[in-house]
This record gives C-alpha cells, structure tokens and sequence, in this order.
C-alpha cells in the first residue's frame, strides 16, 4: 500500500554533502510552517525552533565548512515562553520537571521531524546532529532559562546519493503485547548482517582498526566510535544544560 | 509548493474516536517498517517498539475501553539489545548515561513519528499518549534494564472529523540566529488567540472554572489541566522508570 508519503519516509537518507546553495526563504517558510502542524501536548508547543544561518554561530554549533551555505535548525525544549505567559496570566509556574523535560522533547522533536521529512519531500537533503544536546545554546544563542537543546537538522541541497542504510530486521526491534527477551542466537541472528559488515570494510581501515584493539562491528561502535570518554563528555555537558536550564531531573532529597 | 507529504503534515489531528474496526496486520508491518526507516544514531536503532493489542495491557497502560479495538504502539529507548550485542562481541558496555537516554529518546520519538505520519497517509486515526512516561513497562509489558518509555500512539479508524487546531504564530516559536527574548506585549500578540478561547467554551464550563478560581486559558492548562500534583506525579513516576531502567541522570558525586 505505497503511496507519495510513505515512499518518502521509507527513502530517507542523511546527507552529508551539499551543493553551495541556500534555502530560499519561502522554502525554510513552507518547512517552520509543517514544523508546527506536528502534534503538540495540550496543543501548548513546548519547545521552540532556532534557524541559524550566520556562519560564526554555525561554525560555534558545528564547524562544518565543507557543508558550504546549508541551514541549521535546532528544536529545543521551551517552557520560558509559557513561564511568560502564565506570569502574565497570574497562573503558577511548575513545569520546570522531569515530565515537562520528557513531553517538551517529544514535541520538539516531533516538530523538527516535520521538518525533515517535509525537507525531503522538496529535494533537500538533511542530517540530524546529536552533539547540539552539549552545545551551549545559552552562550551561542541566547537561549533564556527553561531552554535545553533537544535536536538539531541540517539542510541543504543534496550533492549525494547515497544508498539506503540496511536496519536491523523487524523482529529485533518490534516486540507484541511484552518485550521479548532474545536468546543468545536470537541477538545473533539479529546482528548478523550488522556483524558481516566488517569483512567489507576496506583491508587497510580493518588493520588500523585490529592496532586499536577492535575486531568486530560492536567494538567499532563503542571502542572506535562512541567511546567511554566521549560518551561521558556529551553527558557532563548535558548536565550542565539541564542544570542552566533549570529542569529538575532528580527527586527531591535524593 | 504543496505536496502529498507537506499536504499530510499540514492536516495533522489527533484523533480520539474510533471506529469498531481493529488494524490489519498487513498494513501494521507497512506502518512499522516505515517506523524503522526513520534516521537513528549511528544507525544502532536505540529503541524498540511495542505493539499492543491485548485488551488487559492496552488497560493496565490507558484504561480507555470506549476507544474500541484499537492498537498501541509503544516506543521506548532501548539500549539492552545493544548491551546483549555487546556482551556478545566482547564490546564494553557504558550506554547507561544522560547522552545515551537522550539520543535514544529522539531515536525513538522520531521512528514513532514515522509511524503517525504513515498512518494518517493511510486515512488512520492517531493520538499520541503522554501519560506513557509514568507506565510502569517493566510490571506491564516485562522490559528489562536500559528500556525507558519514550512515546505511545494509538492507531484505529477514525470517526471523527476535527477542525485543525490553531497553532502559535510562527513568530513565537521560531528565532533567527539567536533566542529572540519577548517583550511583555509581544507574549500577549503570541498568545492573543490562544486568550481569546477563553471566551469561546460554553459560559457553564467558564462558571464551573471561575468557581475553582480559573479565569484565563494559562491557568486553566496549568490549575484547571496540568494541575501541581498531576505533574509532581507524573515525574516521580518517571524517576522510578529512569532508576529502573538504570540510566545514570546525576553527575556523578552530585
């Protein structure tokens, strides 16, 4: 049952090359405007959306000059836009907690998803950048409290036409009624063509891989790509966002 | 420059009536393979996706009988099959931190996303539900460690036809360059209209209100919907899901 939409979202790629060409503003216009048609809890948009085209604040998210004149669009949660209004409105302000953090980033992200796939219904190409969760939008970009970084897009014209990247079989990722807890052979028989992927990487990157230590697709991504110390340095930095920001992310008198 | 994808993102409603019709299964794998095209992190798919139809778990997640045969369908961060995979390859094992809850989250909501724009391609009826956050998946649904509730939708034939709600103007959620911190007048234009529906409910919803001291939309959202205790509820509930599921969300030594 394919039709115009569905092929969109089963053709998705990240693009990471770009021609040196701008969004024109109309076209930015028409994807903010499907941005905010996403759902939305108690239709109270809990988030914002920050398009920075100015190359020095690029450059300060993610030094990227190869990617030439693309757009980046960050979502980020946002209750100091309802702290304005509920103080104007003689209303209490409590939404400075962990459930206010969780629904706000559902709905930015929701948000911004829109926007990816309405920027590649047009043509454009996009990629998703997850280190703006450590970025300091505060220094960057002003952002007041109750502002954290939830994602990032960037958008260009694409100068690549990659393949589609294969994903794990459905039946590692969908569960029905309960979670089914995988046997040994199972996760195996879930990561195998993940793991074969190995003897395809070109003889040379496999050796100063094996130098490392790391001889399979798992050891890759921890060892050689999501490594202890990057992961603990994202999570330091989002500690400090949350904390600027002001969400209560543990239970009091813990 | 309208098409069939923009035309479906700009048409968005949630749906809260449904026909007596449950889901084929045909097009729930056409819904959940659009789900897994969606971008992921490394392309390691950090979440899984819960398909519910069994009537005593879609109860014990949202008791809401008169939504007839309908389907759930739970996204959660899922970081064990990864573990398992790891433990597996000889990979060291440190995904239980903020950045990791984080990106799995936007990994999660984004392959969901998929899923309700599929779904409304198709002429389904969806709507998101928050209170997911607080479900107790362990207890209901058997998740082990490093699997945190991230979204659920709920998926049937629609049997209403809703107006689209009304939105900000896009001029208080979106900023150029840098967060663009309001004045008092310009949050009262951004929230002109949202004020304004006030006047529209019925004058014995409005007496009902004034009678619990509620006056205006922000303090009806905040004391008349999303009352102290329901949030103050909401994320203690969370707490016990993070601390289950054993993602660290303190610095530590904090």
């Amino acid at each position: 049952m394919p039709n115009p939409v569905i092929d969109c979202l089963m053709n998705h790629r990240s693009i990471r090359k770009f021609k040196p060409q701008a969004l024109e503003a109309e076209t930015l216009e028409t994807l903010l405007q499907a941005g905010v048609r996403a759902a939305s809890a108690g239709n109270l948009q809990h988030y914002s959306l920050i398009v920075v085209d100015d190359p020095e604040k690029k450059k300060a998210l993610l030094d990227w000059p190869e990617a030439g004149p693309v757009t980046y669009i960050i979502a980020a949660v946002d209750e100091y836009r309802f702290k304005r209004w509920a103080e104007l409105s003689k209303a209490p302000f409590y939404f400075d907690q962990a459930v206010n953090l969780f629904i706000g980033y559902w709905d930015a992200i929701v948000a911004l998803h829109n926007i990816q796939v309405a920027a590649e219904s047009l043509g454009l190409g996009t990629v998703y950048i997850g280190t703006v969760l450590s970025s300091d939008l505060t220094a960057i970009l002003g952002t007041p409290e109750y502002v954290f970084p939830a994602g990032m897009l960037v958008v260009g014209y694409p100068d690549e036409t990659p393949e589609l990247r294969p994903r794990l079989p459905l039946e590692a990722v969908v569960h029905f009624n309960g979670y089914h807890i995988p046997t040994d052979n199972e996760v195996n028989a879930f990561f195998l063509e993940k793991n074969k992927l190995w003897n395809s990487l070109p003889a040379s990157r496999r050796e100063k891989l094996i130098e490392q230590g790391i001889t399979n697709m798992a050891q890759r991504a921890t060892l050689g790509h999501y490594t202890e110390e990057f992961i603990a340095g994202e999570s330091k930095a989002i500690f400090e966002n949350l904390k600027k920001a002001g969400f209560k992310l543990s239970e009091p008198g813990d």
